[in-house]
């Protein structure tokens, strides 16, 4: 394993089929622009997928699973053993994810990058056992660079899989207790912004445990403020999903396929995948605006507009799946209706 | 036919259902609130539908076509004729709400209030015509009384079509061109706002026409400045299609039926329900934000807070019926997720 496959180039989105796209869509029965973001999704995905017909019927999931060192600092409402116990509540069908992908008839795969609570062999869920947790990164940094390695393969993977499975979109999720302490220190080196205007609630903080998470988050960065360079904000910072999420959003752009991206922790990784290639921001459509504190100012950083706005802030991809009925219809919408000289309708 | 039956009770939504909902979600395998729009959605479907298993599987949307008198004024950015093209087109399956509707598994209702452009007897569409326009609200008022009560009746059909097909759950959409003019008049009169802050782009006007229309409802208020009380505003302003819709969300309240309210002309029409029957208001869930300038102050007045804003302002119930799929995954979740104790995951 190296590092190197992160700079193969990524795949190109087609302009002309864009522009194919945005003529077909001023021929359909509505004024012009006025199915929105409704529009523009199609036309984006018709670019990505490079076909005039875009789909978003085979999405394949891939929720990361990974424990935090940093936890030992009490800055998660939930313990850490909630971790391991969540990895099987997602094979099991239980949790929101499980029965999100359900619902929208998606492939869904856990993957069990090392938790503290190992709950073992499980059917439905792919063992890529790193270490039981990163390093506490107040005290070291979180992952050796052979750990980085592995996460980062580990996301890759999944997207090998994806593509195995002819899937037209990808979403990454995450679960981890202390993740959003991990993804708060690692977007803020990558955006020089103060802790504080990044730690939120996470699970569920009081004021005062946002606060507590603050000072763990400044002593954090002050003990890796030389991390500056290259994969060094995300070996020190990072966690192994996150790690995961980066390689998955770098090998898809490299692959050609769509990633749908879900909140705070996710949108961190993307942040960080597009500071290795700037070009995997191409392939990135968001799907929400979390609830979780330090999630707008992620999005502005990469000049997205998330489709939903829902007050959601659970992670595991289920923003992402819950926006992926939009895709659909934006397809349905696109492939279906009829132009204005099929329907013998008047233009304006 | 007469207006009595406007003044029947509505039905009363179940508040220990709405608690034992509320109740239940805290049990599910994530932190409380954190699936924010989709928990209160599934809690309120609850109370609405009476069950502890809300859904929105089986879905009805009519679809209200009429035209407008004060199209003569030259008020919209196409032509008079495609409303009843339109009305085709919705019943050949060309439009976006049939492609939505296909896609969604949604029962589709089109109903022909009147055309100017008459497309006769087409399979799929319910006529019930009263007139083929509405008289220029300019010069005289809209409707006759015999007009209006035959509008507000064939909404309630269409909610008694529903229950009889078992929806869980009722879409109101529109077509008719000039009808933000209308919608816009009628929302003026029952909020005291000027024109100004209610007249919108509708099909695609530019500034210069928005002012031209701003100046059209200017002349038909000061014409109807008297038609304050009772259904007045709505004959006096309104259309056949709006008086449907309105007739459809006070008959779908009285039934117990949950309403998803789309955009601009329709938040217009249940803003005319409300103020006939201030209880119609329980039943309303509201699906998108539309583009139409205005529509943002109707919300307000209704403390409505939709859940989307995708820059939509096509009418039809497209806005509605994309958000079909979010009210879905909410009864979904609440369904499916296992709790706590079921899955053996640690709480905070």
């Amino acid at each position: 394993m190296s590092f190197d496959w992160l700079n193969a180039p990524c795949a190109q989105p087609d302009a002309a089929l864009a522009e194919a796209a945005r003529a077909h869509q001023l021929q359909l029965t509505k004024p012009p622009g006025s199915l929105g973001m409704l529009e523009t999704l199609a036309i984006q995905l018709a670019s990505l997928q490079r076909t005039p017909r875009p789909s978003a019927d085979r999405v394949w999931i891939s929720v990361f699973a990974g424990d935090h060192g940093v936890a030992d600092e009490g800055v998660s409402a939930f313990p850490q053993a909630v971790t391991g116990e969540m990895v099987r509540n997602f094979a099991s069908g239980g949790a929101a994810i499980s029965v999100l992908a359900r619902s929208l008839g998606a492939s869904l795969e856990v993957v069990n990058l090392g938790t503290v609570n190992d709950p073992g062999e499980i059917a439905g869920v792919r063992r890529a056992i790193i270490a039981p947790s990163t390093a506490n990164f107040c005290v070291e940094p979180a992952m050796t660079e052979a750990q980085l390695q592995a996460a980062l393969a580990a996301g890759a993977e999944s997207v090998r899989l994806a593509q195995a499975a002819n899937a037209q979109l990808f979403l990454g999720g995450e679960m981890g207790i202390a993740n959003t302490t991990s993804a708060a220190a690692l977007a803020s080196i990558l955006l020089h912004e103060p802790p504080s205007s990044l730690a939120g609630a996470g699970t569920g903080l009081d004021p005062a445990g946002v606060l507590h998470k603050v000072t763990v988050l400044e002593r954090a960065l002050a003990r890796h403020a030389q991390a500056t360079r290259a994969l060094e904000p995300l070996r020190c910072l990072g966690g192994f999903e996150i790690a995961a999420l980066v390689g998955a959003y770098i090998a898809a752009a490299q692959a050609g396929l769509p990633v749908l991206v879900d909140g705070f922790i996710t949108t961190t990784a993307a942040l960080a995948a597009v500071a290795i290639q700037p070009e995997v921001r191409a392939w990135l459509l968001f799907a929400h605006r979390s609830k979780e504190h330090g999630h707008s100012r992620l999005l502005r950083a990469l000049d997205a507009e998330p489709l939903l706005d829902l007050g959601m802030r659970l992670g595991e991809a289920s923003g992402a799946a819950s926006a992926v009925p939009l895709l659909r219809l934006a397809c349905a919408l696109h492939a279906g209706m009829a132009t204005f000289e099929q329907a013998g309708v008047s233009t304006a």
